[in-house]
């Protein structure tokens, strides 16, 4: 993960909902907010210079310890998405991710997130991040 | 939904992990945790007297608002877990669960949890709970 | 649904493998490649002019009836899949859609699978679809 | 995995359908049924007197190569169901089971499934199952 990102980083991942995604209400089911947060850390991360997936490869898990969602409209099918991501805390052993979800179209507001991750080993064990990882994600705070 | 509850009332469901809960972390996804309090409510409404399927046969839906999740321990594929559920605020327009996940063998805390639901009607229009439906729930109040 | 499609259509739809995609089996898990299916058939839709969304607001829904799945190779996280899906049956009351899932960076094939969908009206009784429709889908037919 | 079972094996389970488990046609999402096999014939094993969860420990995963569902007739939410699991065919490296998933409190068919599952070991290679493991599975043939 290279330190070459001195300024704040903001991804936007576009997505369009599924149908799956729906339930009986005729809107997106709440579980799946997480699952677009996720895709908007993946994003920033590979920003950054690296990926998840390269992390975890890496012996490096960053497992969800909080998250807090307020939904304020709901995304239907077939909607088209726009996550917007930062960061807004990096620790050795912690990242705090800060999500915008709106629809891309109308730029209506649907859900804010915030989750914070802690970085553990295979055994489930927290460990201290990588020095290059940790100063990559600080230099990269909103 | 009869007022014949006048104590608190709390609900325990047992569930068992399914495979197709878990990630390539051999852990329970943490998205699922919302499925889980979503049994967790229904189970408590059904103990008041009526069901969430006929709630919404009237015409009132209950749409998540608000959803914090505290993540304490992973529960792992084919683990016994009990979701305890109960009522903590009930206001004409909103009510407040909270949730105690738990391996139901070793008692472990798995996750910590409250969700806001709002009352809507089909156009999605905030809507004040039937009176009875409102006392019923107020009752419960852990 | 313009009839103006006179050959066969193809869709070619790519997507990266999403973390809440896997199990601890550390592959897509396999009940998500009908998901994959579902937007592979509804980019099609799509390229013919219309879409599925809007096929609802008119009151007929297409509902899977038949499904069929060979899984060659598994998918991992974070991949890039390339799902190709064409049409290989078209009736008043049903469609028949044929899919191809690869790894959009090696080729190699993952999954191939067909699916049958019913016209069905809202009360989940079969009915024909519009004519111009059926039209549209014939022609696309592979 | 004990070989004391001598006579064809069946597995029932009984779920109730979940919210998260519906779309909004308002019945449960065709990929959910796959999920509910996997529910019956996970009982099924546990019925062999081992579990799948056993089964990996000792480095064997079943996975999943071919599926094939037809859907009579929608489940609905809060709909208590019941997965009936048969096995039909066990070999050396692969085994099939027969799912009829139906509406317990109507009897109404709902999905008729079969999955062919094949043995392999961590690195995805097809391996054979231990003997007694086999010989348990044969002697469960429906």
């Amino acid at each position: 993960m290279p330190s070459n990102t001195a300024s704040p980083v903001t991804s936007e991942v576009e997505i369009r909902v599924r149908y799956a995604e729906t339930d009986q209400m005729k809107v997106v089911h709440h579980r799946n907010y997480l699952v677009w947060c996720e895709l908007g850390r993946t994003d920033l991360i590979r920003k950054l210079g690296t990926s998840y997936a390269e992390i975890e490869k890496q012996g490096i898990l960053l497992a969800v310890v909080e998250a807090n969602l307020r939904y304020h409209a709901p995304a239907r099918y077939d909607d088209r998405i726009r996550v917007r991501t930062t960061l807004s805390a990096a620790r050795s052993r912690s990242v705090t991710f800060d999500y915008t979800i709106e629809n891309a179209d109308t730029g209506e507001k649907l859900v804010t997130a915030r989750t914070m991750l802690a970085s553990i080993n295979g055994e489930g064990k927290l460990v201290s991040m990588p020095e290059h990882m940790r100063r990559a994600l600080e230099a990269a705070i909103a």
